[in-house]
């Protein structure tokens, strides 16, 4: 093991730097990846057992944008190559929540000791690649200037339920002048793998949002008087689901702090 | 010239829904263009003289949203073939505006006793177009189920100036639910050619509209509790910066009463 590791590091100068972001995860790395790998795919994560992994992608599947896969991993095998050819899965990711029931037991910096031969791993498209499309295209995002975390939203939007899986899409929340707004809207459709286009803007009593400015996840960002907020289906959706579902066992990431894939946000974008 | 008109009338059963249209104008009809050939791009018309072309198309160049051109002719010369292999500006517009020192004289079916050899004419693309593959997306339009026109309003918006033409956006305004409203911005970022995406939506108040319950052009529609007003920039702002100008001779359709192509809508989509 200690020669592997060697051989890895020995590598690290030439390595992609997703692979360098992996590497410094499996050597103990356990802060944000925000800013992290720039250009590269930053995923959410999901491990369940395989007698719920079948409900769960169904639910992923029959609501794309709050859970848009990117990739998955094979029963009871931690790498998923199309994502990384030396990613595993185990270790990979800064930190981790181990759920029981429907609580956080740990949050561990891998989940070697908690690997089951039964676990299936979903990784789900981030905000973080469409936020960089939006800031290339010079678009301000204001929780990123005030160096806070996105604020998020349960809203009244049901998901379509899928056995033990259902709940309220979660919404992240990013204000904007109208025109901006409208070049959002364009730019991040073409990122149906990363949440696409917003679920909703303006008006967000309508999506049941009472009090804009308490958030119920993450932290609280102004809307100026010339702007309006715009939403778009977030990756905290699943995480709230499989807590809701009280299954035995899960593995997700900790807020914020992502796998890091190989893929390009750019090769995500359709056209 | 009798032989001619028969020999038209001979193939209208085989002819184009837009060339039947064409010369249902030519023998007279003047009523609006709305609802008819269904499918094929109606233009905005905009004639002048040579010496005021050139202002007009860089006018038109600088200020693509309001002003799309989708086509022009040669001085002097009533044919447009790109737009219809037999199309006479001069008499396939089913009412024209007749303008001397920026006032309109008379509203003539046809413009032949005004033709000169130093006319330009200038077709540009209408909200028509659009407006149809918002309907086929299912995307309900309110001034047309109410069967009014689309209600339209001066913006605070400069437009960008050439010689003797400048002014504000004018505006056409459609309500929509928050999620209509995403979905309007991509279907019409396909139609640049068309006016494309809003300019501008929700906050009205922002682009200088005081009262949205009266349209500076058109008429009104209610905008439900659920909704939000998208704006899209309009081909009533040329005609409106043409009588601005005051210049000494142009020509103009009536509003409403358009310039019926050969050019099929779903030709204009960029992707």
């Amino acid at each position: 093991m200690t020669v592997l590791v060697a051989a890895q590091h020995d590598q690290t100068d030439r390595a992609l730097p997703s692979l360098q972001a992996r590497l410094a995860c499996r050597a103990g790395m356990a802060t944000t990846t925000a800013g992290v790998a720039s250009g590269y795919v930053q995923g959410n994560l999901a491990i369940l057992p395989e007698k719920f992994a079948g409900a769960f992608h169904r639910f992923c599947q029959l609501n794309p944008k709050p859970c848009p896969i990117i990739g998955m991993s094979d029963v009871g095998n931690p790498h998923i190559p199309a994502l990384g050819a030396d990613l595993d899965i185990r270790t990979d990711v800064p930190r981790y929540r181990v759920w029981v029931d429907g609580e956080v037991v740990e949050e561990p910096t891998d989940v070697i000791k908690h690997w089951r031969d039964d676990l299936v791993a979903f990784v789900l498209g981030c905000s973080f690649s469409f936020e960089e499309a939006l800031l290339e295209e010079g678009l301000p995002i204001r929780h990123i200037e005030r160096k806070v975390r996105v604020p998020m939203y349960r809203t009244n939007i049901a998901c379509s339920p899928s056995g033990p899986f259902a709940g309220p899409m979660v919404v992240s929340m990013r204000p904007f002048t109208p025109k901006d707004a409208i070049r959002a809207v364009q730019i991040t459709s073409r990122f149906p793998a990363v949440h696409g286009a917003p679920v909703h803007l303006a008006l967000p009593h309508l999506i049941g949002i009472e009090d804009i400015a308490r958030p119920d996840y993450g932290d609280p960002v102004p809307i100026e008087a010339d702007e309006i907020p715009v939403f778009w289906a977030c990756g905290v959706t699943p995480q709230a689901v499989i807590a809701a579902a009280k299954i035995p066992f899960a593995i997700t990431h900790a807020p914020g702090l992502m796998l890091v894939t190989d893929l390009k946000n750019k090769q995500l974008a359709v056209l």
